[in-house]
């Protein structure tokens, strides 16, 4: 891959040549080529500027410019030769320029470094994944508001500790993730105005004396405005941290998500079918259909927090400024974006094409005396008990029940007198699964009328 | 510890009482009792609310109210007895109440859950924290904008790789970390923007069928909005890791200044002298003065980012709502928060005490060479050569002058002429130290002047 | 707490005192009083050594261990009064030991240091913890072995994917976590061996010119050799971070036998019942019965694997020999080991005390076609066909069976061989469940009777 | 990428098709190809057991041993094509195959499964990747036992919080990491023992009901032995994860030996000059040489370590048997496996190139009071002052002599007899920097003898 007669930058300086292993560890062009379109918008901007400050001639600046594009174009047909003896993607990009605009290309690199022209690139690059990963988030929440929306009133169970705790709605359920998500899309909106600085003109560290106009290159780039201090601009790294930090609490919430995707699709809970699109067989088990996207889903939390904690690892301790440790920070990101992406894809098309098993939901519901919460609420409202007492009633009927063999509803009156003469046959009315639910009407609460709410809410916004 | 006596909230329901074991693993009053003037803060303004709602009676709750704070002040004042029996904050507190109002104390529970109760005690102390650390870190940056104000003009090397690269000045060193620091700022506000919802209300998980008012106790908690989903509100500790994310980030670059003071402590940089406030010595070696303070809080980033790991990993794959795992999110904030906090603290005093070593900063400012890149551009504005060529026709230069073993501003001009015939008397004038920061006056460069800017608008800022 | 006459070792170099954040960051007897044993067991094998050696008298020797006798036992009957101003355990002792036998106190330190020291101290901590959690895993693998020979042969779903795949035995899955547990402690046994070498004698960081015998020390501390390289000894802590290592990997086991408890005690499952002893109720819907120590020990790898997370971050890039950074070393495994010992013990008495729902268990392994793949090996082995038509004659099968809404063993003979004609009565042999698993007679395999030919052996190995 | 007309094994089962985002999360062949000879050498094995066993006729066997090794062949020379549409290795494997030997090849799929058959080609590629760490880590253990020799004696200072504390050899520092890198190695080894298992035979889950011979293959394959439990065979992946733990200790002392290159080679250091070879210029400072290679290696404990908290996170709460989930177990092993062995490879390369500045090393050793600490033991040996009364009249002399402005050795006897009477002549036998590493001659200390007594043994161990 390395091609031995391209001449290094530094070549005069030093008397013996790297090798292959300081090649093997050096080079960066195997994976910072995906910088390519991010490196090249950087330089025609700042070409542009140099131009209007009188730094670089016009024709010069039109020649860098107009060659870049032609770059451009040669990477993204897939013609263009990359070298790895050449390093990185700032050094293949502008050896191939000055092939095609000649000794000009060599003016391209007057008032920067490619300390700041990686910090540029990078950050144009994590801003894409940032505004990627908002519209991936905006489609799951959507989904997940679809289905919110259907099952407003479907009753299942809610656990806690995976144990039946009591009644709630499919629709409550999932509005619950679509909070989640929503503060997950906040975090990427928060992170994307925060790193939102330009680091060019910040050069290899202290600036530069060329008259160069920093706020036109910001501004031509999309940036709100130029980075104030140059040894900050390429030295810190905290804006890739932070779109790690972001993405592995998504995957947190992800692999949440993920997980009761798994156990409700076991043959035990049967509460929702997924789509044979996200599902795959077994090479010897013929009637396995296994949920193999929700598994992978909840993996990604690995590998993204994993590239967290590399990064983290690979700032700890590192003095100011540029060290050559920084170079690991791509791989990790690159790699985190991507199963981030991909993960909201998959979780978006899953949740769109799953369907609640609602007769199972229903059942599981009205299971393991679900309404005694219920039961020991209506001992305090109706008949003033404290609640810590009518707690102590419930858990007596409760013990009853299981005793008989039947559920709370099935209890007759007169047994339920025993723990408490003053129970009525109102008390039937709220041992109901649909109504348990329909009476949480708290603002936020699992009744249908509060989901529906919600959904309205979440359906404006999501537009 | 144990109070064996005490009447375990679902005695009735089991058999077999938790043993030892249990008890140890189980029982979360040994940390979460940090928690109490949250607790008590949340159970005043939820009974305030139930008497606003007519659910419990003005007296009952003014009762109520009365015996929280002197809960509080027993706890305050030392005199408090926790019972490990108790299990938890939420029991303890509520067991002496019953001692203190009797029968009333029972009323109290009405309309809630442990589940959402922890959540709102714990969304308070995280919240605290918050401000806490926006006045560690506003503390932090007023220390390094004083020393970038007194040093804004004075020389050091600027290093890449902790190899000389070109001179900043001290404040423009300092004034990179102000930036550093008002980014993790900028996070702790965005978190707390985010996290300030009040989860009171959602009780176990569905909400509730009393009458509750989450506007009411949402205010007078200080929170912005009742959260909106009563699942979510229980089940996610999103909050917490945000803000251990923030605390990381912050510890990284804790970290960098860290590692630089004890670089520059050291006997062969000599750039600061730490105070002896922040510096320690050793049993057997009378003449060290340890840098202690820099590399306690350099190691900080490891506990905090280990909280924060140890969060995510339990947090991974838990099913909606509440699990017990969840428990174990205390102590890691617990622990983080107090050091993040002493770090910050010990960084201040450290940066407030600390003296730059003025005349050895300027002296290593001057050696390896450090005005080359200035020589290239000037090669570059007065000659017109393209960058490319600047770069290596320095490269030669900078090669005589290690061979003649000078520095380049002791380059005879024929000597330079050599390499290039360009080269005019003129060239001096960017050779030396001085002149080469007071020429990088671009935005955000390092010339005084600009440094100056940059102190007079964060001396603003910082009030 | 503090102390402010104790007497700072190096008080008389500083001329200022260390204020409270430098207390509070600094001082390390808050927890390293843990040590106390350790140190005052090295203190003594020290003071032994140097009168062996001449270096001290043996009148001094006889004092200063007899009165770190005395020490010891002041701490361990709690009436040691702990000072925070003599910063570490180290001090304390030696503080104390001088009020106790007078100016011999003062020499004790010969020929050590505290890097030495803490460091000795340290490993003996650690190694206790080692031959504490081996005790735990004996104990745990012989709780899972009694499960595995009660059930040799009830017969289980297998999953994968969380899908019933095909029938296992209730013993063989508890004899899968005995070869994980075995794996962890052979980790541990490893790691001992490999910790088990004196530091002491290395001194602050180069050895010592006092004659003193390296062997002796490492003899009476049972170590098997004193450290081999005196810098080395000193700075090094992989010995605590293969402890964390090896305790992460158990704990990773730990929360998968941990997640199938909490599943297998969901209502929908219904496979195990957890003993009251471990498990809770809930505050409020009395009839949960809620996998508490399931879930919390789920949860231990968070901790313990944030706490490797902690130290391998410390110690990431630190140079030589000892640096303060360390001292954060030990809040870390202390921590780690408490939780990895109480995990340990949780799920050994949950293991012992659960029971299998055998009937529950039978069901579910005979529902959803797990027996396809005896069907499949039937088709090769009875019909000679190719595994991969086998396995698509299956396929078909199956889907006949799901239209018909039956079994596989209840598809009458003719409908099968509409798939493949060769079928013949004899197919239906192996579509029981209990023929399935008595079957896979392969080593290893799941078959009754491999399973009690793995129990033999464990209940050999395990005494 | 995908291959639309290949035939899905379980292709007859679904009514839907995957899209491009499930073959994107799911398809694993992207990365398995890595483990395409392993593939082959395990299904050849299995052949050959299958025929031994009379499961296969000898002719398909032969047949199918033969085809694979046309498959390797292909792979290797690069002429093979991999289809996503096949998903794994596994499958590409035997779809070629088939093309090549006809039906004989669905015979081969016969009593396995892709979980066991998986299992035994990771554990095949990690057992490789252990062997080559122990040889670079025993190249690099070379490399620096070849500096020890060289320097044994030239002193140096030994730090601790890098500052001065005692003189100590090169050769003793050298040797320092000979001991930790030993301890990797040994770790490396454990780890090879432990995971040395075959699973295959394991099938699906639960072994299988063909009269195989695990033995067979288990040796075949050069495995000590086959696993032992079916389940546990197919679904832990601890081995993988104890490569990672023992590859991140190691990296972490890879990350200390580099930042003390990195400090090293600083202008204000300049202990070593680091080769050419393993260093490089700056694209616009053209004198600096920066240590690239070490910075790099440091660096790569972040992504080691990152790879191990990725699979630990992925593995924590997977109930067994095998999950998806663990299909994200390969990349994270094979990039840290990548890279642990570029790193023991730049390293070894690094150290055997690099020089030790011996008269820097000198000059810096004297300096800084440096043998304070001799003359407190001289203090206590000759004139028999308790240890800690030494340490402080020597604290009393560095103030003088720091006040004087000159170095211990420099000061009058008189001036010495100020702060203690007894104090002779021969006290500056002991303040020379040669004398006191020569003086350190406990075992493991500094003193050249000891060093080289070290090297002998070390040169005898590496052969």
């Amino acid at each position: 891959m390395s091609n031995d007669s391209a001449n290094r930058m530094w070549g005069g300086r030093f008397s013996a040549g790297p090798d292959a292993i300081m090649e093997a560890i050096n080079a960066s062009i195997g994976y910072d080529r995906r910088l390519a379109a991010q490196d090249i918008e950087g330089s025609r901007a700042h070409a542009a500027m140099l131009a209007a400050t009188g730094i670089l001639s016009d024709n010069d600046a039109e020649a860098i410019r107009e060659g870049l594009l032609t770059v451009l174009s040669e990477i993204e047909g897939g013609s263009f030769e990359f070298s790895t003896a050449l390093e990185d993607i700032h050094m293949n990009v502008e050896a191939r320029l000055k092939e095609i605009v000649g000794e000009a290309a060599g003016r391209l690199h007057t008032a920067r470094s490619r300390n700041d022209q990686v910090a540029t690139d990078f950050r144009l690059w994590v801003r894409d994944q940032l505004d990627a990963a908002e519209q991936g988030l905006t489609a799951l929440m959507r989904a997940l508001v679809a289905q919110a929306e259907a099952g407003a009133d479907w009753v299942m169970p809610g656990f806690t500790h995976l144990q039946t705790a009591q009644p709630v709605t499919w629709g409550h359920h999932m509005m619950a993730y679509v909070e989640m998500f929503a503060r997950d899309r906040a975090r990427v909106r928060d992170a994307r105005v925060r790193m939102n600085e330009c680091p060019l003109g910040a050069a290899a560290l202290a600036g530069t004396s060329f008259p160069i106009d920093r706020e036109m290159t910001a501004q031509a780039l999309g940036f709100d405005r130029p980075a104030a201090n140059s040894l900050d601009a390429v030295s810190d790294r905290d804006f890739a941290l932070e779109f790690l930090s972001v993405a592995s609490i998504c995957a947190m919430h992800l692999s949440r998500l993920s997980e009761e995707l798994v156990i409700w699709s076991s043959a035990q809970f049967r509460f929702v079918v997924l789509s044979d699109r996200f599902s795959t067989g077994s090479s010897i088990m013929p009637q396995k259909k296994n949920p193999d996207a929700a598994e992978l889903i909840r993996a990604k939390i690995g590998r993204i927090y994993g590239a967290q904690t590399a990064l983290m690892m690979v700032m700890k301790g590192l003095p100011l400024a540029y060290s050559k440790d920084m170079q690991e920070d791509k791989e990790q990101v690159f790699d985190a974006a991507d199963n981030w992406m991909l993960a909201l894809a998959a979780m978006e098309g899953m949740v769109r094409d799953m369907s609640a098993n609602r007769e199972a939901l229903a059942v599981a519901a009205g299971a393991g005396f679900s309404t005694a919460t219920d039961l020991a609420d209506w001992l305090v409202r109706a008949l003033g008990l404290p609640f810590r007492e009518a707690h102590h009633v419930t858990g007596s009927l409760v013990a009853k029940a299981e005793a008989m063999g039947c559920d709370l509803a099935d209890l007759p009156l007169a047994a339920m007198q025993e723990e408490h003469d003053g129970i009525t046959e109102a008390v039937f009315d709220v041992l109901g699964v649909e109504n348990s639910v329909a009476s949480r009407t708290s603002y936020g609460g699992t009744a249908p009328e509060q989901v529906r709410a919600q959904v309205a809410i979440w359906k404006d916004k999501l537009g």
